[in-house]
Parts: C-alpha cells; sequence; structure tokens
C-alpha cells in the first residue's frame, strides 16, 4: 500500500468549466496544491487559450502555462446527453469553477440555486468581470478592461506620462488568486457546517481590493494619485536609479537604519543627518532632493559593483531583471520554481513551479503535461464508472 | 442565543506577527474572511508600517488601510513573561503568521520545528523575500527588489522605454495572497490529518508564479520579452487607444467573433475580413498595422462617444479611470468594494471591501478601526483567561 498523498488538497476534486485566464489559473494554483482538475471544454476548439499564440509543435504555449496537471474532457452543455456526464461529474466532485458571464450558467441550468439544492455540498466558484450583481453584472471584461476601470493603470507608467500595462495580466491574476482563497475558505467552512457555498470574485472588485493604500489615502484627502516611474508613493528611497555604466539598480530604504546604511555604503554618511532625509516620512517629503542626492553619488561605480557594496551592507537592492535572467538565477532553481516538463508535442515545456512551499510536501517529480482536447475522456469515464 | 457567524473562518484565531504589507495584507484577507486576528506588535514601535505617511489625526493611513478589523497587543519576545503570554496565544491559536527575515523566529525560539513540536495543530505561515532555503535566503528584500529580481518591471512601462514600477505593490500583494491560499490549504489539510503545517511563501517565487505565459514563452522561443506600453503581449487589439478627443480608452478583442464587432461598431466592418486580422494569431503577428488603423479610425469621436457605440456592440472596453474615478463607480458601490470605518482619530476611513462574496454572508454593517499598538490588551487578556 501507498502512503497517502501528503499534498494539502488531496482528495478534492474540482468541475472546471474556465477559460483563458482568471479561472483557470485559480484552478491551476488548486491543482498545485493537490486538487484533481477536470476541464470540461466546448467541444470543437475547447478553452480559448489554445487558440492563441505563439505555437510550438502545433500546441499554444499561453496554454500550456496555465493548464498543466490539469484532465480534460469536452462535453457540450446543450445536449442531454453530455448534461448527464456532467451531472455525474458534479455529483463526485467537490468545487465546482466557471468564468462564464453572469447569467449564462443559469441558462444552461446550472445557476447556483439549482446546483445547490442538487449537490449541497459542491463549492461553486464563479469568477466574472464585474460580478453575479451590480449594473455591470452582463458587461463583457477582460484583464485591460479592469486594469483601466479599477485605476491600476492611471498608477503605472512613466512620472507625468502615460498611462502602461501592468506588464502581466494582473487583472486576471489577482481574481484568480482571490478565487482560490475563497474556494478554500468555502471548504473549511464545509468541514464545519457540511455545506457548500456560493463564491462570487469579480475581476473589477479584485483591483480595489490590491490597490490597497492608494484609495485609502485618496479617499482621506483627496489628492488623486498618478504614475511614478518606479518611486514607491510613500517611501524614499525606493526605485530604480542609474549606475556610471548606465545599467539599472534599485535600491530600497524601508526605515530609517536601513537609509543610514545606504549613505554609508554610498560614502556619504552625512546624507542621513540631513533634517530633509532623517526620518521616513521628511524623505517622502523631500523626494526630489534626495532622488538628485542619491544619482549624483551612483554615478561613480559601476551598477554591479554598487549592487556588491549595497549588498554586504545590508541594504535592500536588486538588478532589473530581464525574465531570462530571473529564471537563471541560482536561488530560483534551488526553489524548484521553474519546472520542466516532458510533452509529447512540445518538447521541454517550461513552466512557473509552485511557490507554495509546505512542510511535508516534497516538490514533485514530474507533471502532467497540458491536455490536448478531450484527452482524458475514457480515463475519466473509467473512474466515474468505478465510483 | 445569538446565530452562529456565517463568515468562513469564523473559529479561526490567527496570531500575526507580519509587519509593512505582504504579511499584514495576509491577515487581513483572513480577517475579511472571519478569522480572528491578534496583532503581536514590538513594544515602543510597533509596525513599522504606523510611521509612514500620510497621516490623518496623528494615524498613518498605510497602516489603517491593510489593519482594520484586527486586535493589537505589544510583547517583546526576548523577555521571559511576554514570551510566557505569546505561548498562551499560541496554545490558543489555529495560525501564526510571521514575515520576519529566515533565522529571525529561531533565534526567539519559535523556529518551525520547535514550535511544531508544541503545538501540533498550530499553522506556521512565514513570508519572506527569497524564502526559508536557497542561497539568497537571508537577504533583505521589498517590493521593488522583487519586482525589480523577478523580471515584472522588464515587462512594465512604455514600449523600447525604461521600466515602470507596477503602480501598487505586487511583489508584497502577491505574496500576502499565496501566503492566504497556502495556510487555507493547511486548514484543509489539518481537518483531515489533524496536524499543522510549515507553509513558506517567498515574494520573488511569487514574481516568477505571476509571470504566467511570459516565463513559458520565453523558456520554449528564446525571446526576451520588453515592456509593451499598454499593448498585451499574444492578443490585439488589446490595449489603450486615444479617441478624437485626446481622451484615452481601452479596447479588448480576445477571439474573432468580439475583433468583427469591433469592426462593425468603427464603421469598417471590411477590416475584419483583411486577411492580417482575421484570426487572433494573424492580428498579434500584424499588430503594429492593425493598431494605425485603428489609430485611424477612432479620431472620428471622443472616448465617450466611442465607449457608448461600443459597449452597445458588446465590445470589452473602458475609460482608464483615475482612483478617483474607480472608487466613485455605481458598481462599486453595488459591489461593497469602498466601505467606511469610524475610526476615532482618523474620522471618516475609506477602505477596500471584501473582494469573496459569499452566499449565506453578507456584507458587514460595521467594522473594527485598525487598533492603536497594544490597545486590545487587557481584552485578549480576559479572553485568554475565560479560556
Amino acid at each position: 500500500m501507498s502512503a497517502p498523498d501528503p499534498r494539502p488538497l488531496a482528495g478534492i476534486t474540482v468541475v472546471d468549466l474556465t477559460r483563458i485566464l482568471a479561472g483557470p489559473y485559480c484552478t491551476l494554483v488548486l491543482a498545485n496544491l493537490g486538487a484533481r482538475v477536470i476541464k470540461v471544454e466546448q467541444p470543437g476548439f475547447g478553452d480559448f487559450a489554445r487558440g492563441i499564440g505563439p505555437f510550438v509543435g502545433g500546441k499554444s504555449l499561453y496554454f500550456a502555462a496555465l493548464n498543466y496537471d490539469k484532465e480534460s474532457i469536452a462535453l457540450d452543455l446543450k445536449r442531454e446527453a453530455d448534461r448527464a456526464l456532467f451531472d455525474e461529474l458534479l455529483g463526485a466532485a467537490d468545487v465546482l469553477v466557471e468564468n462564464f458571464r453572469p447569467g449564462a450558467m443559469a441558462r444552461l441550468g446550472y445557476a447556483w440555486d439549482t446546483v445547490h439544492a442538487r449537490w449541497p455540498r459542491l463549492v461553486y466558484g464563479a469568477a466574472s468581470g464585474f460580478g453575479q450583481t451590480g449594473p455591470l453584472r452582463t458587461r463583457p471584461a477582460y484583464d485591460m478592461v479592469v486594469q483601466a476601470m479599477g485605476g491600476v493603470l492611471s498608477l503605472t507608467g512613466p512620472r507625468g506620462g502615460p498611462p502602461a500595462r501592468v506588464g502581466i495580466s494582473i487583472g486576471d491574476i489577482a481574481a484568480g488568486l482571490f478565487l482560490a482563497v475563497g474556494i478554500q475558505s468555502a471548504l473549511v467552512k464545509r468541514a464545519r457546517t457540511g455545506e457548500g457555498s456560493l463564491v462570487d470574485v469579480a475581476m473589477l472588485d479584485c483591483q480595489l481590493a490590491i490597490l490597497e493604500n492608494a484609495l485609502t489615502a485618496h479617499l482621506a484627502t483627496g489628492v488623486v494619485p498618478g504614475p511614478l516611474g518606479t518611486r514607491h508613493p510613500n517611501i524614499a528611497p525606493f526605485q530604480v536609479f542609474e549606475a556610471g555604466d548606465g545599467e539599472r539598480l534599485v535600491i530600497c530604504a524601508g526605515h530609517d537604519d536601513v537609509f543610514e546604511r545606504v549613505c554609508a555604503a554610498l560614502g556619504a554618511p552625512g546624507l542621513a543627518a540631513d533634517p530633509r532625509f532623517r526620518t521616513t516620512d521628511s524623505r517622502r517629503m523631500h523626494v526630489d532632493a534626495l532622488e538628485s542626492e542619491l544619482v549624483t553619488l551612483l554615478r561613480a561605480r559601476s551598477a554591479a559593483e554598487w549592487l556588491r557594496i549595497l549588498g554586504e551592507a545590508n541594504v535592500p537592492c536588486a538588478p532589473v531583471n530581464t525574465v531570462a535572467d530571473a529564471v537563471r538565477m541560482p536561488q530560483v532553481a534551488a526553489r524548484h520554481m521553474v519546472v520542466e516538463i516532458d510533452d509529447p508535442k512540445i518538447g521541454r515545456l517550461g513552466v512557473a513551479g509552485n511557490p507554495i512551499k509546505m512542510s511535508g510536501v516534497p516538490e514533485r517529480e514530474s507533471r502532467r503535461p497540458p491536455p490536448d482536447l478531450d484527452a482524458d475522456r475514457a480515463a475519466i469515464l473509467a473512474r466515474l464508472r468505478r465510483g
């Protein structure tokens, strides 16, 4: 007899109707924690992400990045026979996740109330652009729509310049993470009450939830924040600088003793005693003057030299890495944050590892490649029949 | 007898040693789900966030945004009497969360092994810059350090220009969310096994985990991605445009039928039949030509007019909202995503609401204001004594 699976969500089965990003990101997080995730896809084309390039061996890398370690079955929820199968899957599942436009599940006969009446223990996770309620609930949304509506875009970009997109799909990813949090909290509640819950997560709501201080400070002071280049709105120094060789580095001083170490390392210990720069709050108010002092001092050496000196002085600092630099960091290797999957079509597929490291749960040695559409039908049905 | 608290984490007690952002963000998420969060702070100054401006009524708004609905007690973990009290708190808790530099908890006598031996059911969540393992584990990190090291900074900013910071603290927030996911998965596991786990989340790891397709595409193709202004790396159109009045709007077409609707709404239905623009993949490869076609068409009307026309055509589109615009959206009000707290010093404090909406869990009518340092000592001790 083999040892029980030590992963935290071992034994949890997720039926996954989601497409593209927020939903699949959520179920990838759950799969990484040990849940069994069954993607139920539209016959013919499946998850729209399968059509997003670039492609290798005819397979979308975009799809691959988000759907490894999942199974796939194609079901048409408008056909009776497929609905019967889908019902069987729900009967054997712990969680249903969907990210259709609100109202679509009801039209298919799978509104929360109906599902809850039939399968009272099932947790029902729904991600959408604007949520199941409110005047915009049926409006279509994508990542950039909520980045723009929620205000994050207005905070990102060069100081005084046009907005820039957050270089990753933070509109989808924030929603995917909050949905994973919500679904798991519903599992915790189910362990106590025996009942499943509807978890309703809106991409726009999540953008508000990650504004943190920008929202609170605006409401208290009326000041409308704009993009700040690489500066932090409240803390200084906390930004990118250019060194003498034109290369960039980040220097952060979150509180006064770190700032003293910055000044000493840069050969200007007197700067820390300057009344304009003595406290977190005074540095925030004199950030322009502080920046120009540091810009001048940093011209004396290359970025690599400064990073060595600042690192030895225990100052939080960093190079500005490309993705190519980042994935090759020894720290990233030590943490298994890039994992390789042997995919029959793509060949060696590199994906991000699981950032949740847990005692008693070893790193996985292999992972299932992203499934072709309907690839797991026979195995899924056989397992249902076995009960 | 009052009804049981319907919130999913009701009955869960969290002892919270965290400071500034990643940890407090995590415990705020848990508090929003019904956990009782007890902040254990350093006597004298407490959470460093208390010193970060702007201030209203002498209270940090930065601290307030992240610490409402929590209790505070000041304990010096180097003093015997305070350690005894801390041990009592741990004995009555379900979760301990800390974000000290790796090694610091061991020096205080609260390494995972020690804690687990004494309180085997306790879940131990640890957030750090680089994690509990690997060559960089003891290096200091802040948000901008991991934004820069992990590659997200290199993807954000004007096309071909210098990097821009993601306008929110995505380095901390991603780690806070993954830690909340990990802690809850450990609670699910504890319900099955009776045992707590260590959850080790690194800010850098989380940056890799949110790169999604950028990481996978780089490893497969060798292409090093850079900043793209407001464009999406794989999908077009999916960006900010300027309208005839100089105002900006976002237009997104994730697949072909949406693109057809975009072209029809802009009065150029023939564009959708252009072989360069017919599929998701062909639009991606001809994004420059597509952009210039759309820029020309959009000059004909104001952004407000286009948003009305595109909205009626069911095209995902959005204005580029400031934070001031975002918090005043009727949709945001309908979803209770800005909530007001009556704070004795700040007055009316506005904070982000809980983005996890759950069946059977009504919106809260009031929330505890962010605590002064040590404000809840008497109540916390009285509750411990009652058992």
